[in-house]
């Protein structure tokens, strides 16, 4: 089983990573870009447990290890085959 | 228009990042995790052009400016709402 977890700051958290990407698309002349915001994702491969346990386990790593969760948020989502990065 | 890219390395390119969070999570005793993969997400929100603009712009932002094309592959998608992180 493959889950993907995508962890970005909360809304009112400052992005300067995605700020300064931002601007480099509007120098390039990509005008249409009105906001960018950066984050991180993770693609784990899960083996041995049921998907109902890793309803359970995902959540509890992601807040525990893979977000900060002062700053951050994150949603997750179990992968079918097709949707493997 | 919301649009979500994902940029993970390719297959053949090591993640040291995503190796540390797998040794972080079996130290944890996260014994089912077998493989992490780390990757950036971009969130884009554009004004001012039509879908069909958008499938052909974000393709090339993705090659010229988020992805590096020599190690890291990319996908991307249009969000709706729901899917907003």
């Amino acid at each position: 089983m493959r889950v993907r977890i995508l962890v970005s700051f909360k809304e009112s958290v400052l992005d300067p990573q995605g700020q300064t990407v931002k601007n480099a698309l509007l120098t390039l002349g990509y005008g249409f870009v009105k906001d960018v915001r950066q984050g991180k994702v993770f693609e784990i491969a899960l083996d041995g447990i049921t998907e109902e346990q890793a309803r359970r386990a995902i959540p509890e790593i992601a807040d525990k290890v893979l977000a900060n969760p002062i700053i951050e948020k994150f949603t997750w989502e179990i992968l079918t085959e097709q949707k493997k990065v």
